[in-house]
């Protein structure tokens, strides 16, 4: 595979000073900064400069190059430890770790986010670091096709976040040998022992049953961590390896080792004063281990045969689809007949889909390139990990399940955001439209959660070719890009080649005398439009806005429309009332300073239950008959 | 334990009848409303023919009985088997499946809700049903101790959830033999085969390396089934059971049997009647399997040493606890004072977290009453579900951990209010005023989330007293309530026994010619505070209107403060801008047609770092200077 430095190049001995270092440092950086972690970064020292050393293929001049192996500290919290390699290497200064770790405005963080180049995704909710790992390594073994490892240090407390599981279980049915989980079981938690404590032998079945290739060793024996990295780092395999390392949480300083109310403590100057002395001093070695070996993308491997298709379709097109106005489609459909287009242009684009591909469409996507998808099964929290891991290797990846079951990774969604990572969303099946499957497959929060992400932009296409527009806008859009598709199908409003730049809006319906103005988007957008017919045949002209961008919303328009219509409007959506399309006119409207405002939101105050989606509409007030009433009211009040 | 009918009462040829029934109602029902899973029913029908008629100990006259065993459909969508047990056992007429299921107004939805008095806890969203479970048979375990069971079906699909292991490894820590989970492994998922296929041997592997009592059988074989329940309903030992049912999806119509493209489809009339036909006609068999036999609640289990704690101190005191006005106190060291105060007057009140107690101060509660505190480790969506559980029991439970980490539970917050479930929630560390951990730990998108939450109460205590007070009104609030609390400590505004009720707010400072209104919540209520006695300096009077609830949020004393300045409002919230404090000002005011607002919103627009709160604070711009910039700004303008 690779040629490397041979293992040998910096001895064990040499390594043991480095550990020692590593702690020392720790310890010196959390104390400087009043605060910070270092007993749980003392417990994966002897991990660390091990792996460093010895076994990480990593070119610290070169942090881009595609070759090089990653680091992923699952356990955020040990930001020192990762940070004191990082000065072991050469890559940051004394005076950088001693004077700016968890410092206003610099970039030794808390928690590890990738404002550091040599930080792949933001780590720092526990359960992340390693679904993270996951994407980058499908990234490595089925994308880039070369011979980087993912070497991930978790914690023993996240062994509890089922999210750990799920990425061993999609780590082992994509045979990703190439990612490497070092676990630190220090045994202590935060305020007290774990749940397993120090049960290895507990820790070893799960891990091997979850498809892991398991070693168990002493974590601070650093023969055994060197053998075990050097078995693990041997990629030709099928099983990802976890590497259970015992430890000693403080591990080094006699007076904290191992004892319980020191996690999330920095030492007091006069005890890292003798934490220091008992660990040798200060040491300033700075060390580098194998660089990787200059490689190429190697040849597609097998893939499993349970996953590839059976059937691969005639290549497809890669013209954006075309609909005709008036002809009905479900904009979850044009989101995968969008998807496949854009898949045929762009070799970057990759899908994933939670299970439910033949209903958010992702599956033209998956028939069309079986090798640029990943199914990652009923498992949303790693379906965004591996989203969030393959935009760290440069892909542009698209994430589909129903909307409301986003929820179930919203963290990771947050946590995608903190890494500056391009995810991008589809989430179908929006509002009570969806009918008679009732309230627990209806996103009526989705909208709400999206717009408060840091950065993010939230689109909701009307119909196809909207929806086609927005897809491709997605695929050029930085941070966190959602789109929300509506399980039925609605009438095309728009001709093909039609523009929808983000952030704009669309006036459907206007004139020179509008009364009222009718904002909407997806299902709502064409109940408003009904409305508006409706209305004209008693004498009310009423214009209709298609907020399709409802983040960044198009307030030039908004305020525009507010103008013309004596601030009389009406916003429809099929979401709860709170933080959603109403939340975002209302926040631009006061934000750009509008006055004369009459606003009537209508939203889904109640808790629907199953029934078809016209009776539902109907039932939450949001579609025409409901609008129309509305606006009548405002345009006789 | 329980005396029980003898399990031979009805024998296995009228279960095998039963079964087919069940097949035969699940098809009727699903084709007469166009829509439901029909096959994934048909594969569970001989296990749920076995456990009503012989191993559920359960009086369906008397639903609410506390003897009553537990039936839990984790896979929510095999709704139509349910409502086919329910016919089967006479609560349900056959008008009512035929002509109300998935139809609009009516109780048998297209997932279960509790609406339905035999459903514990609405399901849909997969892999929930199993940690609910773990809630429900935590509550009869150690608090209400009795010795019914909980029998969850689950899917196969589903065991990709990582909340599914997270329930295992909970229900085995806590030696939950009461917590019984049969899952229907029928190979086919939504779209094709599952990740593990009919692979059992592995399922057991996990199952067992969780803790768990491994049976593996035919799920088509009653007496294989009936002999594992036999096992499973013996609730003498320690771990929770995991029978392995290899079943076929769509079994007893050959036309669909282990058939891909049949998930979530009902069959058309043709095919329903050869289906009918198939398996024997329509049966109209009304049969029961055991009472639970009288119980009375039993002796405290001993409870496992490693979770017991250590040191009980002395009986702590159920008078609330009283801070002085200006003495600093962190609102989340209030929030533990006040559940343990709350704890000794209400036996009922039971405290979860999610391993971060001596952040968020559940340790106190814990302390004091080990027997009703359950540590959930790092795993929120555990913790949420064991919330949802308990209240199901009745039970009063808090759960609490990190703001942000509630971000992980969202789709388990959702499901709770579906469930009708009295959620109670703290998350503490809110906001960039936490520091120098870093954005990963500062919630920033918390609000907006529970806001969007049906029927929830969103409260947001500045000091001591307030959160004393709202404490208690969480323990009286029905739904989802959520509080929000702070790391730093912050003086107190208001003296011991000042009322704070839901919907409420406190004109914390006002005048006769006030210019200006300001509004606060936690460390922002502080930083206004500030900035009216600055602008007091400058000649500008400003009021102060503390938000405590944010929902339902004091319309009434906003619109008069809007009135009596003119209508200019700076809001400032430590939370993004989307769907927050500001969000819910600016929606009521609009709500209630207020004219003429100037309205300031201040929030944490960027991505923040690492720092002190108070340069945090500043760096958002949400701090004392800008809120009287902007003041000034709005008076000036």
């Amino acid at each position: 595979m690779t040629t490397t430095q041979p293992a040998s190049a910096i001895g064990l001995d040499t390594v043991a000073e480095l550990a020692a270092q590593l702690r020392v440092d720790s310890i010196r950086s959390t104390t400087s900064a009043g605060s910070g972690h270092p007993t749980s970064s003392m417990s994966a020292a002897d991990l660390l400069a091990v792996l460093v050393t010895r076994h990480m293929h990593y070119d610290w001049d070169a942090p881009q190059l595609p070759v090089n192996d990653h680091l992923i500290f699952s356990k955020g919290h040990a930001s020192p430890l990762l940070y004191s390699v990082f000065k072991a290497v050469g890559v940051v200064s004394e005076e950088e770790l001693m004077n700016d770790y968890r410092r206003f405005g610099q970039r030794l963080e808390g928690h590890p986010t990738p404002i550091l180049p040599w930080v792949p995704v933001a780590t720092g909710s526990l359960g992340q670091g390693l679904p993270d790992g996951v994407g980058i390594a499908l990234a490595g073994k089925y994308l880039e096709r070369l011979p980087y490892r993912v070497w991930v240090l978790c914690g023993d407390s996240e062994l509890a976040e089922g999210s750990i599981w799920e990425a061993l279980d999609k780590a082992s049915y994509y045979q990703l040998p190439n990612l490497i989980m070092m676990a630190d079981i220090n045994r202590l938690g935060q305020r007290g022992e774990t749940d397993l404590g120090w049960d290895i032998e507990k820790y070893a079945q799960r891990a091997a049953a979850f498809g892991a290739r398991v070693l168990t060793i002493d974590g601070h024996d650093l023969t055994a961590i060197d053998t075990a990295m050097t078995t693990a780092e041997d990629i030709a395999g099928s099983q990802p390896t976890v590497i259970l390392a015992r430890t000693i949480k403080g591990r080094g300083f006699s007076e904290v080792e191992n004892k319980n109310g020191w996690h999330g403590k920095p030492l007091p100057p006069d005890m890292a004063d003798r934490a220091i002395a008992e660990l040798g001093g200060v040491r300033n070695l700075v060390l580098r281990g194998p660089k990787p070996a200059p490689a190429e993308p190697g040849p597609v491997p097998d893939m499993p045969t349970t996953w590839r298709q059976p059937d691969l379709p005639a290549k497809p097109s890669g013209t954006p689809p075309e609909y005709e106005v008036g002809v009905k489609v479900a904009t979850r459909k044009a989101y995968g007949d969008a998807l496949l287009a854009l898949g045929v242009r762009d070799e970057r684009v990759v899908a994933l889909d939670g299970e439910v591909s033949n209903s958010t469409f992702a599956d033209e996507f998956a028939q069309a390139f079986p090798g640029r998808y990943f199914e990652m099964f009923i498992a949303e929290q790693q379906l965004v990990a591996a989203v969030t891991g393959l935009a760290a290797r440069g892909y542009r990846a698209f994430g589909s399940t129903f909307a409301a079951f986003f929820t179930r990774a919203y963290d990771f969604i947050r946590m995608g955001a903190i890494s500056g990572a391009d995810l991008r969303l589809c989430g179908s099946h929006a509002g009570v439209e969806i009918g008679a499957d009732g309230p627990s497959q209806m996103a009526l929060e989705d909208l709400a959660m999206m717009r408060a992400i840091h950065g993010s932009t939230v689109l909701y296409p009307s119909d196809g070719t909207t929806t086609v527009a927005l897809v491709d806008a997605m695929a050029r859009t930085q941070g966190i890009s959602y789109m929300r598709t509506t399980r039925g199908s609605l009438p095309g409003l728009y001709p093909a080649g039609e523009q929808f730049p983000v952030g704009g809006s669309k006036l459907v319906r206007s004139g020179e005398n509008d009364q009222v103005t009718l904002i909407g988007a997806g299902v709502t957008l064409h109940e408003a439009l009904s409305a508006a017919e409706v209305l004209q045949g008693e004498g009310i002209a009423a214009r209709v806005i298609d907020c399709y961008s409802v983040k960044p919303i198009d307030t030039q328009a908004l305020v525009a429309a507010a103008e013309a219509t004596g601030g009389r409007i009406v916003v429809a959506e099929d979401h709860h009332p709170e933080g959603g399309l109403g939340s975002a006119v209302a926040d631009a409207l006061l934000g750009a300073g509008q006055q004369n405002l009459h606003l009537t939101h209508l939203a889904v105050t109640g808790m629907p239950g199953s029934g078809t989606g016209e009776e539902l509409l109907a039932w939450a007030g949001i579609d025409a008959d409901h609008i129309a009433a509305a606006a009548r009211k405002l345009v006789g009040g």
